[in-house]
């Protein structure tokens, strides 16, 4: 393939290194694909993807190389076998800050570049103007790779602090996961007498759009270390009425487990004396340094 | 006082009940209040309310009776002092299904028509068209209440039986919790290394956003019982992705309780053989006749 735009690789074509790999053939970039399981590899060869035998083989086909795999310890398994000297790593799977740290040492002395992201998307928004992905770490590496990753959603660039992508990832998935699983146990009560989840879906999704303020008032609340000021729902309302909550699930025989721990959380705030504040107060029961 | 309008009363004036008051007077409807701290309904006076000097009394006072007390314990010790015969009750206090129920039987025996609702909004929402009030019970008692319902915000009534209305605010009041819980967690990641959470803040809300699509697919799968089709997220990466969460927590010095009853609940469903399917199969892990 002779090309004037060198080739990016992709290293791993889950659902979400496929949608990576896809969308840079879309854009007309030359992609070169790798995955241990190489059927997976079929469509996007032919759509025009160039297949590398061995890992050694992606590494050595591109100046940059994108890996999404499962986890980093795939990721150490899958580059350790490739000559990374002067090759730009940028690393799009999931991991904890430490893991982004420790991970960019290691590429140091192999002598790679280092950029480390965060995909704030599901497969199908890949490319799409409402995915974005956080990086943090080399600005050379982020610079050299902006072509491509571009190509993926918005690029949101957070400094050369390396664990700062994954921080900042971690932490809105902690907020998603957070909305989840109220959205499964709120579809659990709703159903229980035996309703469609479908029927009651838009009003919940009218709800947390109303409260989706939160955010700000508590983020507000937190930098200030105000709780006091302007409270319309005082905790100690809402702690009774968490009560309910707890009480209606056991009621409609559903299991209350992923509630508790904000009740706890909530009635041990209210009786330390916060109970005429508000709630989002009990942030300081979840810092450790704090408690 | 002399008006063609029959008063209203509004016993309880906390933050919602106040809120419910000054709403209808700025509809120009005759207002009776009663609360326990008497103070509490001063400003409301002046601004054209009558006091009634016990429950008796604002009972008395209207054929139309709504009732916004911390509990309904609470509503129960207050509406037991007057004679509620013919009169129309509506309670907006925050309660469970039984309670409703339990509420409405004592009600029919005195003699009153029982409404039972559940408040979709924050006090300073109310009078607004964001604000969505819930109502189950008697038809009677909802459309003779229903010109002064409909001054606090949409009225949406969910048919005669009287616990539905409460079954679907505590389920909506779970779904934010559940939200505010991610909210509250994810504010502590990403303040942990210092970084103001007002910064954070909008990018937390535009990914929340971007992901409030979860209650609409949830709710499909669940109806149809089919989590395998069409899968972008599979369970078994999800679960390994969910352990960066818990590591992260630890990483940064933050408690990880909020988060530890989803990880749980994941992990055991993909160890049942569902890591190649969709997480809202977790639902029937919560359910406690299906579990
Ligand atoms: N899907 C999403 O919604 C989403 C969103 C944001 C971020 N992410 C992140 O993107 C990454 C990939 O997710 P995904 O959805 O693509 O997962 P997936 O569909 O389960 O694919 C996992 C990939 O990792 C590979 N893999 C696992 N263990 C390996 C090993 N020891 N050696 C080599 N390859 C290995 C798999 O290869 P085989 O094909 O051979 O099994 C496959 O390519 C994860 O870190 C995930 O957190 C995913
Ligand atoms: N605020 C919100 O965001 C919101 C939203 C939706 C629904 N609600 C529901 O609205 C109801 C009231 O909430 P709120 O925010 O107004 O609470 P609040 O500001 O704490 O007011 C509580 C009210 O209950 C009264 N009360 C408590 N125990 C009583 C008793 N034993 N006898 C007589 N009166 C008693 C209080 O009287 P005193 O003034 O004498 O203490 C006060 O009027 C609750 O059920 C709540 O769940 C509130």
């Amino acid at each position: 393939m002779t090309t004037h735009t060198p080739s990016t690789t992709v290293l791993g074509l889950g659902a979400m290194g496929t949608a990576l790999a896809r969308a840079l053939l879309s854009a007309g970039h030359p992609v070169t694909v790798w995955n241990r399981t190489a059927a997976k590899a079929d469509a996007l060869v032919a759509r025009g993807a160039a297949r590398a035998a061995s890992p050694a083989e992606a590494v050595a086909a591109s100046p940059v190389v994108v890996a999404c795999l499962l986890d980093y310890d795939s990721v150490r398994e899958v580059l350790g076998t490739g000559n990374l000297q002067g090759r730009t790593i940028v690393n799009l799977t999931n991991g904890t800050p430490g893991q982004a740290r420790e991970f960019a040492e290691w590429a140091a002395c192999q002598g790679a570049d280092y950029l480390d992201g965060g995909i704030m998307a599901v497969p199908p928004m890949i490319g799409s103007p409402a995915a974005f992905v956080l990086y943090s770490g080399s600005r050379t590496a982020f610079d050299r790779a902006r072509p491509a990753l571009d190509v993926f959603g918005e690029s949101v660039y957070l400094g050369e602090d390396v664990g700062r992508a994954a921080l900042t990832d971690i932490a809105l998935l902690t907020g998603m996961y957070g909305m989840f699983g109220g959205i499964l146990q709120s579809l659990a009560l709703a159903t229980s007498d035996g309703a469609p989840a479908t029927g009651f879906a838009p009003m919940l999704t009218r709800w947390l759009q109303a409260m989706s303020g939160l955010v700000d008032t508590a983020a507000k609340q937190i930098d200030s270390g105000d709780y006091a000021t302007g409270v319309v729902s005082n905790l100690g309302m809402q702690a009774a009425g968490f009560d309910n909550l707890l009480r209606t699930a056991d009621e409609q025989g559903v299991s209350g487990e992923l509630l508790a721990p904000l009740g706890r959380l909530m009635r041990q705030r209210a009786a330390d004396g916060h109970a005429h504040e508000d709630v989002a107060g009990i942030i300081h029961h979840l810092r450790k340094d704090n408690a």
